[in-house]
């Protein structure tokens, strides 16, 4: 009755929910008793592996003086499992990113968990077993956790929110209002993927080629290429090109910082199955959602250094220069196109891809 | 086009986003492109007040050395809106209440939205306006946040995680695991008021009186109680007694503890209301949800001190000791009857009251 029937995740997780016979989530899950404390005990806890923390309502962490960086994040994605990864993973790496790019190393996450009634619970325990994997590989373990159950048809099956928490090391200086004129524009390699790997999974299109998501952690990324200009303060604003794409990683900081950008088309790197699957579907891959992808503002003195240190590592493997910031047009950005002319990069006004993270 | 509608509120929350012919939430609004950015600049940060911080995926916050304690809490409470707050203020208070119960005093929240496509703006603005003005009060500032939207039929209007980040003093040390054989437990107030206006308002029922939530934050509290016993570690442990009411409470920290819990049952302070409706629904009070009261595991030899600094409070005005820790029956709460006779006390196996917050 607690068979394995979630064959996407390669760990064939199967549920140890040893006392109740149910497979599936019932509202009593979320009443703080004792169907509650099984959850957690013989579903989540086993599930999160060694990033786990026996579960408490807080969680407390010794710091060193300093700054500490805070962030959170909310995942609806649709559907749960995609090619290259699950709302499990994308969740943990979507707060680290959001934690990286604010120059913190990740310390601690917290996941709270809306479940809807009727759930599979082996889809929760594939889920968690891939937070907890995330999570360990990053170093920051799960230190609290909540779990509410709604009536089914009140949720779409499971969401999740994940909240971080960083350490800053003394000296780092991240913001979008310190991008300025000169500084050079780097992407940490090829756009549009994961987007394009959630449109193709839930809408059932078969773009010849698999797009697999670039879900990914990048605190070590980032950490290298603050290493490579210790002192010198040379990266001065990040953003991860999430909803909104590269265009509205950008905008946000030529907005925030009062300058323009100028980015030369033909220097991004798009990979062509994303440039076709693009133009059959009539979306700008700058526009599409990224998840395992940074923009870096960086002083022009150190790119090369940086972009270097970059390539050094796998998820910086594919970076490239794709423009700079310069004193005209403040808050707005634009384009060169690979014809010579020039385009304004308009942020959407909606929804390109709903539910995409 | 956005005239208030949530006459619930006092605020009569009026809807400032100006530029779009809408007075509800479209797809476009979890973009992250030009509407994701009205909805924070024209309604958030407008609602939160002083408690909002301008969006930001983190934030940075300057520490101490020390300890930090981290929490997390969704909420899911149906109606929104119910007798003396709504779900703003309940998920404000029940993340600072998770942080005052490690011995922190909170000092930023992050808030994780999640809504449905046509939910009224007015809503929101209300219940943001309520929890800006419920951060403020606490000194705990909205220093990050996340909006995400989903189809019509895929969630119930509006589900909210706040995270929070609390600092604990040198000294202090409240676990569960530090209750000991002797210790009196001393409850803040009376019981069964949240569970029950939620209960009233949801279900249409009129129990002759308003039964009003209790939501309030304890932070202050708890700083008070500290404060009598400074250094001399009295107060072992603390825990609000939320989902699955005082039972679920003090049987966890038994568990956790290896002791056993003996309530007297005449000393527990239920209103007449409380009692009345438990009765009529068959409910046992001592399982309903509290959103404003703790439990306090506190050393006898300081007991009637601590409990003189709850009652100088006034969310500590109607506290009481209401019972002692034992060493027999390890891990199991039992309540001495009006009668004479002795109770166990079980924890509800699932869920008494389905999305109390």
């Amino acid at each position: 009755m607690c068979e394995p029937r979630v064959t996407v995740d390669p760990a064939n997780w199967v549920c140890p929910l040893p006392l109740r016979e149910t497979s599936r989530i019932v509202l009593g899950h979320g009443g703080g008793g004792v169907l509650s404390e099984e959850l957690i005990e013989n579903l989540f806890l086993p599930a999160f592996g060694s990033a786990g923390v026996p579960a408490r309502d807080s969680a407390l962490l010794s710091v060193g003086a300093g700054r500490i960086a805070v962030s959170t994040d909310s995942y609806v994605v649709q559907p749960l499992f995609f090619p290259g990864g699950n709302i499990g993973d994308l969740a943990v790496n979507g707060t680290i990113n959001d934690l990286a790019c604010s120059g913190a190393q990740p310390v601690a996450l917290t996941a709270g968990f809306i479940l809807e009634e009727g759930l599979e619970l082996d889809v929760i325990g594939a889920v968690a077993q891939t937070m907890g994997r995330a999570a360990a590989r990053a170093g920051a373990p799960i230190v609290a956790g909540d779990t509410k159950v709604v009536e089914r048809g009140s949720a779409d099956r499971l969401f999740i929110n994940t909240s971080g928490v960083g350490v800053v090391a003394a000296g780092v200086e991240i913001a979008p209002e310190r991008a300025r004129a000169g500084d050079h524009i780097i992407v940490s390699g090829s756009i549009g993927e994961h987007g394009l790997a959630i449109l193709s999974m839930r809408e059932g299109i078969d773009f010849g080629t698999v797009l697999v998501t670039d879900s990914a952690p990048l605190h070590h990324l980032v950490a290298a290429m603050l290493a490579v200009t210790e002192a010198s303060g040379a990266v001065h604003a990040l953003r991860d090109p999430t909803r909104g794409g590269l265009v509205a990683a950008v905008v946000e900081i030529a907005r925030a910082a009062g300058v323009g950008v100028e980015l030369d088309e033909p220097a991004i790197p798009i990979p062509a199955a994303v440039t076709s699957a693009c133009s059959f579907l009539g979306l700008d891959p700058l526009h599409v959602a990224n998840e395992g992808k940074l923009v870096a503002f960086v002083d022009p003195k150190h790119s090369g250094a940086v972009l270097e240190a970059m390539q050094a590592r796998p998820e910086g493997a594919g970076a490239a220069i794709i423009g700079r910031v310069v004193e005209d047009h403040a808050g707005i950005a634009v384009a060169k196109t690979p014809f010579g002319t020039t385009r304004v990069l308009e942020r959407t006004i909606g929804e390109q891809l709903p539910r995409i993270c």
